[in-house]
């Protein structure tokens, strides 16, 4: 049976053909970025750190005043998506996007419209969990310590809204880069564009603080939990972009890719401690088999 | 001939049903916030300043590497979309979109998706011409001095990620108000979620520069050309709050709503100098007649 190139499966029910047009030309999820989503890792027929992610679609909602996800229709959406996925190849992504709907203007007020979207891993993907990736320091240009007393700024929400995190890994690709990692005003490391960043110090893992208004990671979470059950130390505190040119590692962590090694950064190439090969073994016990990087 | 609710004019030709959908569930317009837009006023058969929306999307399409617009085919855009326009309401507020379509994955790179879609001005709006506004500052959190050496933040590209300005306008009307003055750290006044803050001081008519990473405003260019042809005095210059309060009238500029008086800022009455209505018979000089507030 060949892998479909991509299942679409509707919050309200049912599967959709993903090569028709779903969304209408005033929904605020197009117009202004109106939404949120997330990226979760479909292995065989096991989402990956399903309730998490939907945790988070609800917290993100809740930054948009977006109704609270219904978790009920959430998870049949997503069995109804895994169902529809054919074995091969065993890894989907799977993105939740919740968008505000229609301009109320349409008919009354807007409804979300919220669905399931799968597709396979992207190549470039899978390589880069193999083989690291060159990361550049970028600013976001806020301070650190804005999250807590600017909620309209929506910091550490995953919105639909997500046009500079794509500029900046554009900007980075005419570098030669792969990645980004984003800093604030003062030079604190923030996050990736699509990634948590964690960084070993000795044997204790390290990764900011959402305080810093970042979006909390999941897959950082439970490689973090696995680090713990192993032995390893792990903290959440600030750090600055010399401490990332001192550790004894950086990696990016994330849904989909699950961690790629920062081999260089800000054209700096970054010693090569072999701690890799240690976090994907910890990575293996904290995420479904088949789950893997070679 | 009863007014359609809605019209909707594909830059690829022809109209389209508003009550379909339109675009795919993969268009990165939706799922990335990755595109660019316009909202120009259509008086009559007149859609005003299109020139001037149709340059500015052209530059907001090139900070986020998309295709320049075909500015012929979007030309023939709006005139479907005039065009089937009813008489009444003789205004109507049109939206240029353009995404930057389905992911790549889904048919080997993505093509740029375009419309225009038209609808009544809303009443709030009108009212807003007439009665003016409350308005909170609130920060942006950025520097003043971004916008030249930090690009992939986007500063003064108008894109479809504008879930912040949304966020920011609910913000203030959970305060009461009715519109935001974004400032940057420093206290610097930015512009609005949705337009273009001027003063005057005297007769001379002062707005932000867009340097500090603000949106150029059109309404504003051409209220300012007005202005300097019936003897007033325009400056660009950079203002702080305190300047806002000690104006001799603060108004917000826009495509749609065009004027608005901010009769109170952060719960402070700002002082009527009376001024509002001379602007208006500027802007009856630059805009289209029956441009208009009452």
């Amino acid at each position: 049976r060949a892998a479909p190139k991509r299942v679409l499966s509707l919050l309200n029910g049912g599967l959709a053909d993903p090569d028709a047009p779903l969304l209408h030309a005033d929904d605020l999820g197009v117009l202004r970025g109106e939404g949120v989503f997330e990226t979760l890792l479909v292995v065989g027929d096991q989402p990956v750190e399903l309730e998490a992610h939907l945790a988070r679609l609800g917290r993100s909602a809740a930054m948009l005043e977006l109704p609270a996800p219904d978790l009920t229709a959430w998870r049949a959406c997503v069995r109804r998506a895994v169902a529809a996925w054919s074995e091969e190849p065993a890894e989907m992504v799977l993105r939740l996007v919740l968008t505000r709907g229609r301009d109320p203007a349409a008919e009354g007020g807007p409804r979300a419209v919220g669905y399931a979207l799968g597709e396979p891993v992207a190549p470039a993907v899978l390589a880069q969990r193999r083989d690291g990736v060159a990361a550049l320091t970028l600013t976001r240009g806020i301070g650190p310590d804005l999250a807590g007393h600017a909620p309209w700024l929506l910091l550490g929400g995953k919105t639909l809204s997500y046009a500079v995190n794509m500029a900046a890994l554009r900007h980075a690709a005419r570098m030669g880069a792969q990645d980004v990692v984003f800093t604030a005003a003062d030079g604190s490391v923030l996050e990736g564009p699509t990634s948590t960043v964690i960084v070993a110090q000795g044997t204790t893992l390290c990764t900011p603080p959402a305080e810093l208004g970042i979006l909390p990671g999941i897959t950082q979470a439970a490689l973090f939990r696995a680090a713990r059950a192993a032995g390893w130390r792990t903290r959440v505190r600030r750090l600055k972009v010399p401490d990332l040119l001192a550790a004894d590692g950086v990696w990016l962590c994330s849904s989909i890719r699950l961690l790629a090694r920062v081999h260089t950064l800000d054209g700096q190439l970054l010693p090569d401690t072999g701690l890799t090969s240690a976090l994907w073994r910890l990575l293996r016990f904290a995420l479904p088999e088949p789950c893997l990087h070679g």
